[in-house]
């Protein structure tokens, strides 16, 4: 039996990304959850971001951010990243970090995936901005590659479970996408 | 060593959905992992869409739409709804469907959650419309729920996995947010 639960931000799979800017001169990066794929052509990707947040600052400044995808290793960065406020907080030095073709995108070098963003709209929705980054570039590791393709079990992301406020790996498989609902 | 490997739509984990809308007066299902919670307040959600689906002459003509997260075991349906076309398929027939508040969102009773949307925004992208819905209202299926909550290990939703293009269920336990990255 279902029960109204009133309107609830419910969704699983989340994904646990770092979303990295660049803020009054130095690299900063806050952990989202709230972060999807937007469209093919231009590959286009998008993030809610609070306005008060300091990565916000950054982005608003210089229409330019990364989305960096961690390994279940790096869990404690991850959620340190997320519990503390550029604001208050000195983030530019936990990670190594490179720059790509933006300039203003900082980039985690061991997080296993880049993706280097510009900015094409940015969507003000009350408690959030929505930014939607057109994708320039994807960086990925060449360790977490298999035949020239990313490979997810060496990647081994993060996942971000909603309402038990926990982190998860990926699990068992359950079938092939595009093949197990042919029909007979 | 990071490879530049051109721009890619590739992000870690992404839900495997059913996106639900009333067209030409049937409700009619597609499977889409483009989709990520947009807001707090209000409550909001995306979902990228290509402009030729079905589904989307339900969206636009209505401005309601539903999201459905499965579970596990309905893989067969969800993979299904995503290889064929409200164009060319009834999939009006495949779930028992309901409604709720909105008369034109229809909800797959079999899972789980089901989300009912009222379109605010619709960004056009190019290849998809990213249409971001209000969730107007949230139910949640009582045998998936401990303690009046939303339980995703009862709920076990589905994870696509691109590249290797897979489903894949929530996996091992990693950490708690807000906890394991808190300084000593």
């Amino acid at each position: 039996m279902k029960k109204a639960m009133g309107p609830q931000t419910v969704l699983y799979p989340m994904p646990a990304v770092l979303v990295g800017a660049q803020v009054q001169g130095k690299p900063n990066f806050m952990t989202a959850a709230w972060c999807g794929i937007a469209a093919a052509t231009p590959p286009a990707i998008s993030v809610a971001i609070r306005p008060a947040r300091f990565t916000r600052e950054g982005i608003s400044a210089n229409n330019t951010f990364s989305i960096n995808i961690p390994s279940a290793s790096m869990v404690e960065k991850v959620d340190y990243c997320g519990i503390y406020s550029g604001h208050k907080t000195d983030k530019s030095r936990i990670f190594q970090v490179e720059y790509g073709k933006l300039n203003t995108a900082p980039l985690i070098q061991e997080c296993p995936v880049n993706l280097e963003c510009s900015v094409i709209h940015s969507v003000d929705l009350g408690s959030h901005i929505l930014f939607i980054g057109e994708i320039m570039e994807t960086y990925i590791d060449s360790d977490c590659m298999t035949a020239e393709r990313a490979d997810p079990v060496k990647i081994d992301p993060l996942i971000y479970t909603t309402g038990v406020r926990q982190y998860q790996r990926l699990g068992e498989f359950v079938g092939k996408a595009w093949e197990i609902g042919k029909k007979k």
